[in-house]
């Protein structure tokens, strides 16, 4: 059982030191602890768990810890930085691990990109692989010119994988290395160091191990904030969980497995009371209903794809009263600035864009006890098909939010991608932001697929369940991941859709996986025997 | 051996009619010819052969029949449109020629949506799968609303795969059907008719029968030309082709084949005179160096993708004189505007464009013999890496053509893309515009990857061919993929990197092609048993 819940006291791997404005991220990855069998974790290489701590950290650094400006990190080890994904593990996973630790560590990377704090990649010694592609997740990288210090993707050349973290996509679409030089240097095992490395854009600064601090020290106070602080942030606790074979169990939401049809029934608890004022919403902590339901709709999700690989298909609800919803969606709209109302809309949208990468079928369902509105409204807009009880009551409400606060990785909002091409479409919501909608209005307005009354809703919502579970998982997944991303793609959409969708293909090719491929065969002192077709 | 040469005398499946303005292409495809063995092509379904003839009539529509205005696709069979890819063709096929298979119906699709005429889609029956997607290639939908006629793409819900012919992309990015509603349209066997496919934007136009005659009078005038028209065409002769076991000889392309390194070295003379207008460009016909040379091209590349599949890396040469293919150059930027010289230019990007998608390694050899101007400059900046002998001899010129005549599928030129995130470095080939280079300053632009003084030459091409043998082929092709298209998608793009990079990924999945998968049980009576799990 893979379990996301930590914090940094259980922590193996990372240490997070906090100073004023600075903090530090150190890897020293205790080659033991690994979440499977069979392998060691050397060189501050990594798995899942140790990609767990990182991702923990990103939100403490957000959250708790909120005055801080700058990240450096940095490794603990002598002469690595990080040796990227262990590749005992990866030789050793199965293909849906695999999957799903290379689309966790991306959303790791993408979510520290998203964090204000400016991070900077401190590399002594080596930083191979996912460990390059840990520092391309930086603001600035900078390299120790100490005649070894070096960065490489050799995946390629000794894995006849892709990087897996996004790092030939940042390479072109964020560092705009050429392509010929990009091509170059992802063929090499060793790696480019020195000036080649800077005069290539790999690295933003080189300098000399003498000089480093001094370095380090201007490029904190290049980022240092003149204003007053944010904050004080809120103390995470851990996420209270009840497990049993067929439901997890939260504060505000109960997931229920049906396992013999593969759905999973999330409903969600609407607010029960609406804060005052952000102050309020601030002095509840982690138990506001923004922060603690964000958190745990996150960990339902990683639960479900790491624990649970069978359960294809989502069918979302939510129960509560709708005043109280729109009235607390208005007190966030209104405090928009105040930095725990955008950390916590920007948790959401971490989360929904975690939702929207999900490869399982999902459903909402909007009845009269529904409350959709704010952040829960963007469920209806994330899932696959949604249906809306007829029966005249109110169970949805587009808010500006929905507009605004929650864009996909692509860049849009849920609504602007869903009416893509027809701007006129997405104009005319303006006339009904703020209406509690029946199920009539909704239909009428585009934003539900169907609106049975109530002597066809439980036969319309069974046959919808019942067929989806009757197709192939796969054709679902690469459908899903087609329809969902209408309009524009981003760095981020790229990376999931283009680089991720290809590396997936390669984790199920021979010349990687098989008996004679290169990952069961690295490390062994036996030769690769490739096919040699191009397809 | 699958040979793409064909001419509308020899065509199985299609007729080309040819009216003033208006041109008809009619499928009927004859069952018994197909290119494989173990299949029969029932229902207007395709294999290749279908697809080859299909792009063959697009070539001579534009450059043989330039006055055509509206194109009418239609079916002269029964109750049917086109069932789309055949089946049996499928489940028999190498994951090799799946792939290659889908890549070439889409590059005909796109190539179809490129063309000037207006394509008209005249559905009278069923578009199923692959049929729909043609007509999805097609500007205008008609459906001829008789109570059976439909439109469907039931790959997902019948054989576990996608559609393969860019029909999700389309569904969302160009016809842009609501996300929910496309993921229900996808999971449908039967697919949606009448007023429901004209509400839900699948079809342009629903008429009955007997209103179809004027329908298409009335969008047919809407179309016509009002103007003189382009043209006369000139005639499409055989492309004159010379195969051995190690070589293909063009009348402009000399490739010689090195199978134990994988390598094919292909050397392109470039033009041994200028005309000197367009006129006299027009009276040369097919054996102008413009058309026959990006035919030959055109030609090679496809005859190595379906024929020579284990040969890895493509080396790029020219050999010809720099002063008349930079006066050839000049006159193809003076006389823009005049037909020949567009639709000339059109089918360099068509053939650079095919090349970008071909899944071999590029490499370009530049030296002091080279003339590489204007398109064959194209060719340097396609590679993935360029090697520029440094014996301060001129062997490449930037002219404007590369920066406007020949956008990549992502709508950027290749420099555009090169330097893209650097519009410095782009905007400064404007002092070098014209300008004969040699290795230095090509170097010192950006322009070449490597320029090895005469000592190394031989050593380092060596090196890197050799190199890129050793590597795993999907590891290769995946890289390259990712590596050749920095900055942004278009709807083309995300067809070839998300939508069939996707596909790729479930053509080695066993729910689609295991025993027990759904392509291989299809029409067995036997039910397909999948594996559950999500990844």
């Amino acid at each position: 059982m893979i379990d996301v819940r930590t914090n940094p006291d259980r922590y193996h791997h990372w240490t997070l030191k906090l100073g004023e404005q600075i903090a530090e991220l150190v890897l020293d990855v205790d080659e033991h602890e690994t979440v499977g069998a069979g392998y060691q974790l050397k060189m501050n290489s990594y798995d899942l768990g140790v990609d767990i701590e990182l991702a923990d950290a990103l939100e403490r650094l957000r959250l708790s810890y909120p005055q801080i400006t700058t990240v450096l990190v940095r490794s603990a080890k002598e002469r690595v930085f990080c040796a990227g994904a262990n590749i005992g593990m990866l030789a050793g996973a199965t293909h849906q691990h695999k999957v799903n630790f290379c689309k966790f560590t991306n959303e790791t990377r993408l979510f520290m990109e998203d964090t204000p704090a400016h991070f900077i990649a401190v590399i002594e010694g080596t930083a191979a692989g996912g460990g390059y592609e840990l520092a391309l997740s930086c603001d600035t990288i900078v390299l120790v010119d100490d005649g070894s210090a070096s960065v490489s993707l050799p995946e390629v050349a000794l894995l006849a994988v892709l990087p897996g973290t996004g790092g030939l996509t940042r390479l072109t679409d964020k560092r705009n290395l050429r392509r010929d030089r990009a091509d170059y240097f992802c063929t090499l095992e060793e790696g480019i160091k020195g000036q080649r490395a800077l005069a290539w854009r790999l690295v933003d600064h080189l300098v000399p191990r003498s000089g480093l601090s001094e370095l380090l020290d201007e490029l904190v106070i290049s980022h240092q904030r003149t204003g007053p602080p944010p904050g004080p942030g809120i103390t995470l606790n851990e996420i209270p969980r009840e497990l049993t074979l067929n439901s997890v169990s939260y504060s505000h939401i109960q997931a229920n497995i049906d396992r013999s049809n593969g759905v999973v029934t999330i409903e969600i608890s609407g607010p029960t009371e609406a804060p005052s004022s952000s102050g309020e919403l601030l002095s509840e902590g982690d138990n506001s209903w923004l922060i603690a339901t964000a958190r745990e709709l996150n960990d339902l999700i990683c639960h479900l794809r790491f624990n649970e690989s069978t359960l294809g298909t989502l069918l979302v609800k939510s129960r509560g009263d709708l005043a109280i919803a729109k009235r607390y969606t208005e007190l966030l709209e209104r405090e928009r600035g105040e930095w725990i109302v955008d950390e916590g809309l920007a948790l959401w949208r971490r989360t929904l864009a975690r939702l929207d990468l999900t490869s399982r079928s999902i459903m909402a369902a909007v009845d009269s006890s529904s409350c959709f509105v704010g952040p829960l409204a963007e469920l209806v807009f994330a899932s696959d098909r949604s249906f809306f009880l007829d029966d005249a009551q109110a169970g949805l409400v587009v808010t500006r939010l929905n507009l605004e606060a929650f864009p996909m990785m692509n860049g849009l909002s849920r609504l602007a991608t869903r009416f893509w091409g027809h701007p006129d479409e997405l104009a005319r919501l303006e006339s009904i932001i703020d209406h509690p909608l029946d199920a009539a209005t909704a239909q009428e307005f585009g934003l539900v697929t169907f609106t049975p009354d109530t002597f066809d809703w439980e036969d319309e919502l069974r046959l919808a369940l019942d067929g989806r579970n009757a197709f192939s998982p796969d054709a679902l997944t690469a459908m899903e991941a087609n329809l969902r991303f209408a309009g524009p793609e981003s760095m981020a959409t790229k990376i999931f859709g283009r680089l991720s969708a290809w590396q997936n293909w390669v984790f199920n090719r021979p010349n990687a996986v098989g008996p004679e491929g290169a990952l069961q065969r690295y490390g062994t002192g036996l030769a690769t025997n490739f096919q040699s077709e191009r397809i």
